[in-house]
């Protein structure tokens, strides 16, 4: 069995925590290493499974991931996967030391932000792809490697990113050896249509099993994408709880997608998560806590779960 | 021309504001009947037409609703469409002669919820559909008759509601006259699958031109489940101004589906609705300043129209 099968076993959907590093990539404070390591431990007892636990940034640039190793070592403890961004070249070098199981790489939807985002052309982002699965390949705990093209489907600068060039990315990324190749409405711009579509594009090249999407709920269209998402073969999505994580393009804006209704979805269109609602949303009290000046979203915290029974007929994580 | 293609027009997508009235069952303080006016006249500039103004019940056990005829002389004087809830013999006879263009009759999808709401049977309540649909006969300005089907996708009462009791109700429904049917997630415990399923078998019986869908944000699948019914055919779609209106069985829970978000939606999925969302967010400005108690809802007031292009290829309304 391959890394990618035992990490992300084909059929089962694979619900990944991003809160812990996207969620904490905008906020005013973020929580202690010690609140970091409650918050997985807790959402670990819920069921969760999938950690995005940080960034291989300098601590000056970036305090909030500063502990990232602490909490690479927290995932393994808990013995739950634990994915970190690699965003450069020492960044790669430090991810594939630290013994992570994922390393996440970005590369541009559009060259324009490619630009003003990473100083650097899109051809250079999957050059550091291709470097990244070389570098894992000579390691022997085999990291993962997770390459998330942002601005996927509509790009703050460039404004329409036509599908072909999404497909063509993903494709290259793909040829270079990324295990999973993830597409990001960065900015919240994406309908369930364009969703469906691009998801079903680049799926018939890359094949389904290796897609996995990052929803924002910037314009209220999380669920909506996710349920399209969903239908077009999509197993692993990314979300955060409470929904933690803005928009840097829409100040205020919703952030990532909530994973408390995520799991709601998922469990309504019939996807076993094998993750307790209740317990989860009990999680929550740790971001309120340190981050009391966030505000939290989702429907499920509210409301709670229903009085009827549903059938989810995928396998339990 | 009939009053069915002339109010909703075959393959164009009707959005009913229903703040007015669904916004307005559960609010601690209601807007006073200049404000409502402001309000109804600000979303008709722009671009709503069709709207729920309130219900024929006592003033004394419904204060807020106490206007509901000057309400609907409003609707006639800015040229909207005009409805209004009738859910005794008493309400029928009054709305009747009120000149509304649309009466909105409920019936329960569950015996149990038929009684603990309205103390009748659904038979007996599909029987007031049918008086309605006779009364209005006798009139000259000839009333619409909608018919919602409460709690169709689950019962805060009974559970689990099967789908061909939803079925068997929208038919009789039908047979009894309505013009349309409309499906309510009353307490918000549909899955867009459902949402599809469910709606499918209606159409199917009575035609997709004469289905409607009211839904709640309960448990944050709203966009997800109006995604689904427009794929399945439904043109006819509730929603409220800021999501307002919430649910009497999960107190501080999310309430109908924010017109906001389901304006960008249709639009996102290739429906022109018509609607300026600049000036649509512009109209929150009332009921916030009315009831600075209530919460708003929705993402598109928060971020704002992106910047893409899409393409909508419906007709305008």
């Amino acid at each position: 069995m391959s890394k990618l099968e035992s990490i992300y076993p084909e059929g089962r959907i694979v619900l990944r925590e991003v809160g812990l590093r996207d969620g904490l990539q905008l906020t005013r404070r973020y929580p202690t290493t010690d609140a970091k390591r409650d918050w997985l431990a807790r959402e670990r007892v819920a069921g969760v499974r999938h950690f995005e636990v940080g960034s291989f940034l300098p601590a000056r640039s970036a305090p909030q991931f500063a502990d990232v190793t602490e909490m690479i070592a927290a995932c393994r403890a808990q013995n739950v996967t634990s994915a970190a961004l690699a965003l450069n070249d020492r960044g790669v070098v430090d991810a594939v030391g630290s013994g992570v199981d994922e390393i996440v790489c970005v590369v541009s939807a559009t060259e324009a932000h490619s630009q003003a985002n990473m100083r650097r052309s899109i051809a250079d982002a999957v050059a550091l792809v291709q470097k990244t699965v070389r570098l894992a390949a000579k390691t022997e705990h085999r990291p993962m490697v997770y390459a998330g093209i942002a601005m996927a489907f509509g790009c703050s600068i460039s404004g329409d990113v036509a599908a072909d060039q999404v497909v063509r990315i993903a494709a290259a990324c793909a040829e270079a050896g990324a295990d999973v190749i993830g597409l990001a409405d960065t900015v919240g711009y994406a309908g369930p249509d364009q969703i469906r579509s691009i998801c079903a594009d680049v799926a018939s090249h890359i094949g389904a099993a290796r897609l996995g999407i990052h929803l924002h709920d910037t314009r209220g269209m999380g669920m909506a994408n996710a349920a399209a998402a969903l239908d077009s073969g999509v197993r692993i999505l990314d979300a955060s709880l409470g929904g933690l994580g803005g928009c840097p393009f829409a100040p205020g804006a919703t952030g990532n997608i909530v994973m408390e209704d995520l799991v709601f979805l998922c469990e309504r269109k019939g996807f076993a998560t094998g993750i307790d609602l209740d317990r989860l949303i009990g999680v929550r009290g740790i971001p309120a806590a340190e981050m009391p000046e966030e505000q939290l979203y989702g429907a499920m915290a509210r409301a709670g779960l229903p009085d009827v029974s549903w059938q989810a007929t995928g396998l339990q994580n």
